[in-house]
């Protein structure tokens, strides 16, 4: 039998719209790997009645609580008071988190305030996960029946305390079958497209799951398979698998590999390529995203950032006559700027981006307009993009020129 | 008397952990500003029976309820049916709608299928606002005091609407006061240490409200009034705000900016300067922030990724010994970077980051430990920071490291 859980979100600020909640998709993410059932999450301001109702009605209703946020120093952090007074227990004080807190502020030479103090007050017989991001302990406390966890609402505290800790908590004790996915990356394609050609799959198979989720000009595919050990589930994945690659198998572009810029480092390692980017309106963000993944150093090449006319010129060795006749947002841009990009980082591949991320048209072109050039050993070559999607899109737009421009880096190195 | 709004989120991908709700930081941030209140925001998957009883619960105890998702084209969106259900209206085909879907595929030279005729029928009696970015209709259905407002689903379609259609639509209808904010962006100072400074403004001060929020390495202060109208509210702000200035004024680098390189960016434009980044641990993080803000072209000088020895050597001209010497983690690295950055952009202000985000140490030195150097017509100096904070922080350390360098370009414009 699989349990049900539920998330508090706590704190007026996520009502406010001041805070993205990122915690409950780690959270979410995580209870979906247990194959823990989750209906329905809440969120609510630091106010005591609201917090204490939907408590309430929320362990009434669930086997697990999951609460985030008002776990602080400060009076309006009411999290723990509310939980005690709910589930009828005392809140003490846990001499082995005191010293812990005390610990934390010595070491980056803070003084601690006596609110800090408030923090080592935990609920009787809770389990407690000493917190080693913050200064706010994890606890689990179970009580007929009913188990309520609370976590710290910032996320660098919250993330690796709940895949450190409570993960394998849950998972000992909560987690009775084993859940396995499979992501497929798809590049080239849109969701709605994807769902046409696999919506009798996605409609007819119930065990393994198949579920598309769209993200910014990809699309992911989940394959989920529930079952007694890993074994079974690959077992019953492996042939669905097989019918998706089968009917989209052309646009996947890694399994189980979280983003283009992965997968292009993998391949460059592989090879023992390097890569270089000459951006003019991503503006850095290709170099960013391949430098995100540790250990870019073995992949990623000189790389600059040639915004201006006069940089491209300068940097790029572009001769002025091909931007005067052709302009910078052109085919002939793009080439010369991947064949200069080549004489000046002497990386196996080189690609250069230029394009219209507005909110302004330029050179006449279309916001959306954009050309991504790739030089190598095997040539120089140029291919063009439109991303336009009404208005407002500079960031989006942005982002599928990278999503374009490290797509054919990882071609290039494919070929090579 | 104000008004009590819920938003409810409609898709099991969000209680998946697949995807980061940012449509309700939207939707919250708009309520906030027309003084409508939230106390409550629930998520729930594509399930009928659920998403029925939510429905009636959040209709039951507030004015205002808006759904997010659910009104795609497929068999799992099935937001608009329950709604129509639970407020006891019907849907009809709208002919306006259809034939603005029709033409939205026709447009984009994209076959619309069958299932898209579904996003044309509407709860009757609503108002319909067309969606300019997407193909599925939104809708204010008002029925026994109480109005359902829905919106679609993708971030891109939802966040426009939202704010050119909904929030009129609010303010007209439902917004009796008018609520004012003022955004103080604080940077050097922790929140603890900001909270210290001015606990009691925020303890005891009503209308307007002080709160802090803690952004990445930054705080934000706003300072929020309701009043008749934007006199009335910019009266009552001026006194509390000068308190705060008195108090932090020193750390506040922008009031109504929302970063530090929209700051960087006013200043530099005010003084007609350029600036240029040598980005290594950051990867070209610097630049693309940078560049997001519109018309970046006038301020930004050429950048470059020298993430290797050899690119800070080749292109920024640093000699061998100096790296051999000190390493590229150190003090003099940055500083040569710096001044080899200037001879090569010929920006006015020329900044260089070099540190390690992690997650291995490098050269001996702590992760977390940053350099940015400035070169300018004043000379060249560097800072040494340390971002060090446990584990797994490689992106935030980058965050961090990237607000330093433009911060510091910032003061370095600041005595131009």
């Amino acid at each position: 039998m699989s349990l049900n859980a539920e998330i508090i979100c706590v704190g007026t600020e996520l009502l406010l719209g001041d805070v993205v909640d990122t915690n409950s998709v780690t959270i979410s993410r995580g209870l979906t790997q247990l194959g823990i059932n989750l209906f329905h999450r809440e969120t609510v301001g630091d106010n005591h009645d609201r917090l204490v109702r939907v408590l309430k009605s929320a362990i009434e209703r669930c086997d697990i609580v999951i609460t985030s946020g008002g776990l602080g120093a400060t009076c309006d952090d009411i999290t723990k008071e509310a939980v005690a007074e709910v589930m009828g227990v005392e809140l003490e004080l846990h001499e082995e988190s005191l010293e812990r807190i005390k610990d934390f502020f010595s070491r980056r030479n803070i003084t601690m305030t006596d609110n800090n103090v408030k923090q080592a007050f935990l609920p009787k017989g809770a389990v407690v996960f000493p917190n080693d991001y913050g200064t706010a302990p994890v606890t689990a406390l179970t009580k007929g029946g009913k188990t309520v966890i609370m976590l710290p609402g910032p996320p660098r505290e919250l993330c690796p305390m709940f895949e450190e800790k409570i993960m394998p908590y849950l998972k000992e004790n909560f987690s009775s079958s084993t859940i396995i996915s499979d992501s497929l990356m798809l590049y080239g394609i849109g969701e709605s497209a994807v769902e046409e050609k696999l919506c009798d799959l996605m409609r007819d198979y119930t065990n393994p799951t198949l579920a598309p989720y769209a993200k910014i000009g990809e699309v992911q595919l989940r394959i989920t398979a529930s079952g007694k050990d890993e074994e079974e589930c690959r077992r019953l994945i492996k042939p669905l698998k097989e019918k998706v690659f089968e009917r989209v198998g052309e646009y996947i572009y890694g399994v189980n590999v979280d983003s283009l810029e992965r997968a292009l480092n993998l391949d460059l390692r592989e090879k023992g390529l390097t890569v270089s980017f000459a951006e003019s309106c991503t503006g850095g963000l290709c170099a960013k995203r391949v430098i995100d993944i540790p250990g870019a150093s073995k992949v990623i090449g000189t790389s600059v950032v040639t915004y201006s006319r006069e940089s491209k010129m300068k940097l790029l060795q572009i001769d002025k006559n091909i931007i005067d006749t052709y302009g910078v947002i052109s085919k002939e841009c793009a080439f010369h700027m991947a064949k200069g990009l080549m004489a000046l980082s002497g990386a196996d591949i080189s690609v250069s981006v230029t394009g219209v991320a507005g909110p302004d048209t330029d050179e006449g072109k279309d916001v959306g307009t954009v050309f991504v050039g790739v030089a190598s050993k095997n040539g120089v070559r140029v291919k063009e993009f439109n991303f336009a999607r009404g208005r407002r899109e500079r960031e989006y737009i942005r982002a599928l020129a990278a999503n374009a421009a490290i797509n054919e880096a990882r071609l290039e190195a494919k070929d090579f």
